[in-house]
């Protein structure tokens, strides 16, 4: 069922090619990465307590002249490509060229970064393509700065609509927060998607295990080889996920009130727990494999042994008719009166006493 | 003996599905896990020096207006799949809605949370179902606060019953204590619940090894992956307790008396113990199974020098009598006076030869 | 020579059965482990600089009475299955009702305990039946109070000896020390009482090795086995007790003068070096288990090409012989004058050409 | 497609010979390594905002007197083998006899010190020989002093070129800077090298895959060990990569400024992000090495299944025919008028037989 | 051509025997080891800036007297096995009888030891026998005093020959430094020491990739046991002797001038090459064992396919020819026209058909 992509696929998964950047000064914004979608679409969201406005612009000039600072902006940029877009950006929201730099390169260690007035968090989120049964990752970057949130995604995606949904309707105390409730709501989301791709590879590794112990299959070495490279992809994505909500916990930045406090523990709490679970699923392969490998020895084994008894009961018998079928003049057996039959006879007295002798070795 | 459960039942164990709280607010109580119990039960056991009461209620408002107070009140609820108890309760506790969300989340690591005027500790409970050979965990919640322990529990239990018995008989110095020592008592038990359940699936592990150089039997594979599985499921469950109990110990609340110090470091070493116990199976089966796959091959490596001797040595006879066996017109052996008893004496000195041959080799 | 020890004792290694505590007060003293003997025996040595006294008690209260408080005491109690002798002993010595609990319960982890006005060390002691080769561990409790030693054995042994004639005969510089340099001295004899187990069993393993490349033998497996579950049993032993040295080598108790902090941290090398060998010979085992499978793998191929060689050759001979053995009425070759002669020829060179092939392939 | 190097080439990668330093002063330089260029060739580029010079010289006293030290002036020096160059030119920048023989000495670990007036770093940086397919490292030094960078290459590298053409084109903030930011240039140049060699290497591996469960070809193993043992190396000259730039990152040197210290955080990303690829890349050769065997054991067996159900079906047959080519006077079965079609017909049924056992044993 | 030291020999390396020891005091000198010389050899070395002293005596009391404060001066005893003579010299350095007990046992974990107004390092030195193929250790005292150095070595060595001829010749610093800087030019030369014996076994591991993918060879397994064995042995050695490398560094002591710190920073970084270069080697052992093993399961599945296809064409075309080498009277095809050659037409399609069949699986 699980068919493995092509490596020029998976070659892009754990290091991406760095050779066009070479020399280029830190700052300098290069794309990194496969261009997911044509032009980049810019989303702006604004709420207070009672009201509550969703636009869509055209071009990063626009939405930045549409902030309200009196009210909770989120921007949400779709594509990162263009790299005057992504400066454009980051400049009103003061970052650093040289963090620009990591936001435009997919092929970054998720981190988190404290500006001068803002907060860089990037991460990567997963997605499962049911059918190709391959796990992506797509680079998320959020910056907080006062009442202000902006996203950055490599393409169009659903992880955040939950939430957007959630504000227009007023549910929860989303609204009635600041910005960096905002940021931990939609981290948050970020890691109920790992847990629920860790789920969905768990499912079928869990599964594996009735293939374990059937016969033995190519299947099952294709999957688990499939299964292993993919808990490694995730291991590489969610370790420093983890890093980055304990540096979150701790940072003492002035973005992050108090009262947020306690939902940064507990997204902690989470990743430390997706963390385990990737563990002990990644156990659970190699352990799925030494399984089967015992069980294909054992096999072979038993294989082995029904050709010996075989062939050793067999081989002397066929030995024996062919000393009586020679054609030599003078073979005093062949005149006997019973000849034929203390033939037949011999041959069961032997092929008895090895049957005895294999159960004795207990091959039987 | 052993029946692998079947995958549906075992999937459960390592991740639970948790598609249906996407997107809720942090706080929100969505139960999370198989509902185990139709109806939840309240009983409140309330206890001083020289009194005890112990009555069962039907609904969480009449158990909390029975609180006395001025006496120790233990509260047990058995069943949280119903949002508005565990809320009424913990409301009442002063427990903060995220701690709520993870009392009915049986999905997620132990841990400790320190409240403002409570401290909630959650913990899994193992039981070990004999007949079907498989652990299963329930989630079970400590709610400590001034003169009040509350604990909520997924089902019916009897882990607590030695501990209410000796409250009800005024044995040791329970009633004499205030409710952090009953906390003390209950976590204790559970610690020696993590023991038992280690210690029966330890004693399954070291009768394997009886198994362990006898024949070649797909039974002690199935086994060894049971065991292996389970014995990570217990350090999932333990290794989180562990941290709590360290963290109960170095925390510095007012809930917990200086007197009750001594008994969490007690705890703590038993943790410790129940957790190097753990390891030292899963090295066990390990190297159980190493062992295992060592003795087949050497045993296949006996199968077929057995085959190969046998071959070796009748293989050639079979031809030599096979070309005494061809019909043509001119073969001077034939007529041979003593041929026949010469190709027996040749065949005799080969085999010989061949048995020399795998002496030297040590075959034999 | 190895005989694995019957699972049902081995069983009590790792975990000891607790059922019998389940609900019990913390401070019950329950004895937990096997009755090793009939009767707890006393025995009181005091000394001075140039006075010793050794006697021997029946009853714990006559030993307490006998107690001078001007001289350095040593108390040796064998037997701890009587709850009232370890309670009555440790009572006068103000040992908490908690550590008396581990001091009747066989099954904990080695620790060091400071009481009010005492420090209470665990340990463990192994012994070594050479017949049975079988390592088994004994606790021992060593209590020291002002001018006091109190120590407890599971049952009668000879480990301390050699200290108890040193102090009868004044030797070195025992007596004129107080008892915590007797205490340092005992808890060494302890770690020489490691290394010596370990020694007999590395020796055992490093002998293995003559089998190693040898012919396959199931020994070498189950002799194996052994010595990784020993030396897994050592370790669980031995790093514990290490942790217990550390602690007294940086305890600021009053109890121990500062002239024996030297000893201490001697003490704390002795250990530190015992794990490491313990270590080295656990990677050792399994080096040598892994090279042993290696063999028989090459083996195992060496004894496969032997029968494929023999069967590659023989078996087209034995077919061209069968051929010529057919009862057909119109086979030409049988007419022809060297017809036999001429498949002779034929099968030469046919096994020629097989000889080269082999050879080629590097198979001869 | 891959040629393992000889031996004598590899053998110089994971240690030097050393001995014809046996015994010399530290500090005394003497060349370790392989000697990679005649002559060694010295340049002088000095820039201030505006201005640009970039001169070679033929000898180390000449380059000496050119330094200006109103302007950034950056020496280097290709080929290290003379050791009276090393000395002159780290006489003047202040450099110790004990860290002029690290440079020399190729055969050392990645390492930073500070001088009084200095810091030296000295890295590997890595080349990838297509052809050869062999990984190389040449060390590289870097002197900072005020207002002066001097780099020290084994033999004339391109790796600071595209650097150079930036200074001389005054692209970025390189001019406008001082020697440390040129340091951290060229130092994240080397980074870069890293990266795109473990890029190189890992695609390599990654393709590797597709021969994973192909037939077995020894060519994969071949190459497995050859990417096994690169990575290795790797790992040897990038760990100690990491802990250069972390020391780098937590230095207080004011040789460095403030304004710098980002440049230093980013780069230890960087170096991170590197040793975690490598160690993925690590366990990947591992796990497809373990898929392997698992596939060659799966062959293995149905390999033997094929052999086992052809001889056990075959064997008895031709044993029965054997039976009835024997040449006894009286064998009554000769004389039926179906006698051989009987043969035949017993013969199938045996067929079938042995056809539905193997269905049933499920080897068919 | 590495012949595995008989076990008697290796016994000794991991732990020594030490029975003989018990219950003895601490700081009672026993020699632990084997005793490797005859007398003790005392060389006394004294110099100063400017003139140089080199003599042998006969008696430690000698020895002691012909010290002289004003110059620096160097006592190296040859053969540790009397204590008569270690106590001697260590009672006048001032070494504590406890440290002295580690300097005559052999069989210590490398230490260092700060006393009142001396400081005890104790090292292991490494030779290799080129013959023997056996690395074997020596253990080495320095105990550093005021303007002295005493070495005691357990037999005349060679490795401080280098050193004492800078020091007559006064080449380098030696003698126009204190005590402390020779302490560190002789660990220095131990260091050295070690990674030429890594190298040695590093050389004779590289080499042995070429045998890797030969043919099964019985030789290569010996040698990666001994290797890997040998290995484990240095790591126990070099281990420990890099922590006293990081604890002279950090050491406070003023008998080390703050002139000599940066060559103990020196030292430390090459003991810590060492042990990376240690375990790099360790993993290449494994790794190259790990290759090897598939190898063989790759060749003998070659093997067993070469047999499997010999058997299977030919198994049947000998069963045909039996057939018709059956001696029934009403055999049809006997009688036949072309019986003979439809057999052979018969067989001929049949091999082809097995031919394509074994074709289409891969396996030709």
């Amino acid at each position: 069922m699980v068919i493995l992509g092509k490596s020029s696929q998976r070659m892009a998964r754990f290091l991406k090619n760095r050779q066009n950047t070479l020399g280029k000064s830190p700052g300098t914004l290069t794309f990194i990465g496969r261009k997911k979608m044509e032009q980049p679409r810019f989303r702006l969201i604004s709420y207070a307590n009672n009201s509550f406005t969703d636009e869509e612009y055209s071009s990063y000039q626009q939405v930045i002249e549409a902030i309200d600072p009196s009210r909770v902006c989120w921007i949400n940029i779709d594509g990162i490509h263009d790299p005057d877009v992504v400066a454009g950006i980051c400049n009103y929201a003061g970052v650093s060229p040289l963090t620009q730099e990591d936001i435009v390169n997919t092929d970054r260690r998720p981190k988190v970064t404290e500006e001068k007035d803002s907060l860089v968090v990037i991460l990567k989120v997963l997605s499962f393509n049911k059918d190709r049964k391959n796990i992506a990752s797509d680079q998320i970057t959020f910056i907080l700065a006062q009442n202000l949130l902006i996203t950055f995604q490599e393409k169009v995606g659903d992880y955040f609509n939950p939430i957007r949904e959630r504000l227009e309707q007023n549910i929860g105390k989303l609204r009635s927060s600041s910005a960096d409730y905002l940021l931990y709501r939609l981290i948050d989301a970020m890691a109920d998607n790992y847990l629920i791709t860790i789920g969905i590879l768990g499912e079928m590794i869990e599964k594996n295990e009735d293939l374990l112990l059937k016969k033995t299959n190519p299947q099952f070495i294709r999957d688990i080889y499939f299964y292993k490279t993919e808990i490694s992809f995730l291991r590489k994505i969610i370790r420093p996920a983890k890093e980055v909500s304990k540096i979150l916990k701790n940072s003492d930045t002035n973005l992050i009130a108090n009262s947020t406090q306690p939902y940064l523990d507990h997204l902690d709490d989470l990743l430390t727990y997706a963390l385990e679970t990737v563990e002990t699923y990644y156990a659970m392969t190699s352990d799925q494999l030494t399984i089967y490998n015992t069980n294909i020895n054992n096999r072979s084994n038993e294989v082995m042994k029904v050709l010996t008894i075989y062939a050793s009961i067999f081989i002397p018998l066929t030995f024996i008719v062919g000393v009586y079928g020679t054609n030599f003049d003078f073979v005093p057996e062949y005149h006997f009166r019973y000849g034929y039959y203390a033939m037949w006879a011999g041959m069961l007295i032997l092929s008895f006493a090895m049957l005895i002798y294999f159960r004795r070795k207990k091959w039987l």
